[in-house]
């Protein structure tokens, strides 16, 4: 049994806070909003973003950050990405020499193209930063279904203890030293579950979306290969498994703000439309960036952009990608 | 414009036609059963296995073999896996030396664990012999929405020449010289496409699926690695693309009869119900005899094999892989 806390009361990080408690742990769940707090200490549940998972008695509902992360052995940083560097910084005189921060935002910092792990380590030196990322709508592990998942961590003892904690009969984890390729992949399949969308959105069929699938995979393992990211990481549970899952998902804002453009609606209206962020606008500019920066030709992400940016219509992007020269998938003739 | 053989006239020999007739070809048609031929001179279609999708006037429909193969610069091998070796041994006289012949049936011989163009080779060495294979649709390609697929060969002048005559707007195609990785993932996604199936059947969510899809591809990579295939085909068009397109579909046999037997059913009950041959059963017993035969941990495969051959209830099977001891996805500590 370890003292938990849960910074971060949204779908996620209630559905986290649920598998903890049944693992036995102790949880103290902070939200930023003092009328989420109180919603939770009357209905223990949040019964706007994830209603019908009921937390346990036992939780501590609080607004107090230094409550929250006082005296934890671990933190669950849970806070959306564009929100993890202010949180980092309030936590940061809160934070003992060595606690282990397990951040679990999917995003890259548009500015800067650093990861969340990144952000909490610049932001708290002292700590003892984690990741933990796969395909897992939080609905579903509220619900108890089989998942699987990989934590990633800096040595081994952290991974497990990440592992040790979370593990369940129906939540199974994985451990990896690949921060920065667990989190890369979970920024980036939000560009190609746009993609997926248009796809969807143009009227194609299983066999455009699982191409796109499988050459926007081999993209990223191109990127990921010149960023010095293993290849079982890119296609491991965080990489091509969470594309999978959010490409598949009628739930995903990514996907559904891509179907509305292939429709032939503008970026602004598709977003106009979702009500909410879509993190894949954001990701398809980093993900530009980093292949600029590196220097890899990566085709489904530079037409993205043409789309989104350049108001390409989104069928001339798939014929011009259908119509490129003719490549090898595997160069190695004898 | 080229002369063209398609061997088989199924769904998948009669898209793989059309194609080949919207790109300026000219097809001469096969079927085994003379009432198909009959039915294609009268209806330019296959009414029973791929309704709508006509045929051009120019298309020559036969019953014999040798008028299909002679004089033609591609013969497109198109008959069901099992019936490969027997339709290749009838060939045999009709092929000329170096002749091009391009299979596009999936699966693995069962008694053998040899592959499609193994058998080809084996019975038809005079023959030039290529494969193509992607996540593919017939009634997709058939409507011409936009699909990617991999061609391979010994050598890339080969691949390039099926490259040439396949690839259309629509229809793209990449070269590749691993013809055995291209197979093996044909033939071995079906396995994992009754692990998905079983998963839908126990109620489970979209996390299990793409948890199996991730971890399953997994297997076949260190089964590959094992077998000298390379990484990029299993994660490639003809590995992970089409088990993501068998996974997704509701018309998969594969994933239906998986469905099936989550809701408790037996395999026997299971084929019965769909009616027809399930290729991931035998494809199961193929994989479990690679994974003894190359020494390579398969746990997916080998509980597959228990709920298939041992009556394992698939909910136990389910439980058994979610509480292993646990595992690293990466292993590489510093």
């Amino acid at each position: 049994m370890a003292k938990i806390g849960v910074i971060g009361s949204g779908s996620w990080g209630t559905a986290l806070a649920w598998l903890l408690c049944n693992n036995g742990h102790q949880i103290t769940l902070w939200s930023f909003l003092p009328e989420e707090t109180e919603m939770y200490k009357k209905y223990h549940q949040n019964t706007d973003k994830l209603p019908g998972v009921i937390l346990p008695d036992n939780v501590v509902y609080t607004g107090d950050l230094a409550e929250a992360c006082k005296d934890k052995e671990m933190l669950v940083l849970a806070v959306p990405s564009p929100a993890v560097r202010a949180t980092a910084k309030n936590m940061k005189d809160l934070v003992s020499d060595g606690q282990l921060i397990v951040s679990v935002a999917k995003g890259i910092e548009e500015s800067t193209l650093f990861t969340m792990s990144d952000i909490v380590e610049q932001e708290i030196p002292q700590a003892n930063v984690g990741v933990l990322s796969g395909p897992s709508h939080a609905e579903e592990v509220g619900r108890g279904l089989p998942t699987a998942i990989v934590a990633g961590a800096h040595d081994r003892d952290t991974a497990e203890k990440i592992r040790d904690c979370f593990m369940s009969p129906v939540f199974r984890v994985y451990t990896s030293p690949d921060m920065k390729g667990i989190q890369l992949g979970a920024a980036l399949k939000n560009v190609m579950a746009l993609a997926a969308g248009i796809a969807d959105g143009l009227g194609y069929g299983d066999n455009t979306k699982a191409a796109l699938i499988t050459r926007g995979s081999a993209e990223l393992s191109r990127l990921g290969e010149a960023m010095g990211i293993h290849q079982r990481t890119i296609f491991g549970l965080s990489g091509i498994g969470d594309l999978i899952v959010t490409c598949a998902s009628i739930h995903s804002r990514n996907r559904k703000a891509g179907f509305l453009m292939g429709q032939g609606k503008t970026m602004d209206e598709a977003m106009t439309a979702v009500h909410q962020v879509v993190e894949g606008v954001f990701s398809a500019k980093a993900a530009m960036e980093l292949s600029n920066k590196y220097n890899v030709e990566m085709p489904i992400v530079d037409e993205i952009n043409k789309v989104l940016f350049e108001d390409k219509p989104a069928r001339d992007a798939v014929n011009d990608l259908m119509q490129r020269d003719g490549k090898d998938e595997i160069s190695e003739w004898d």
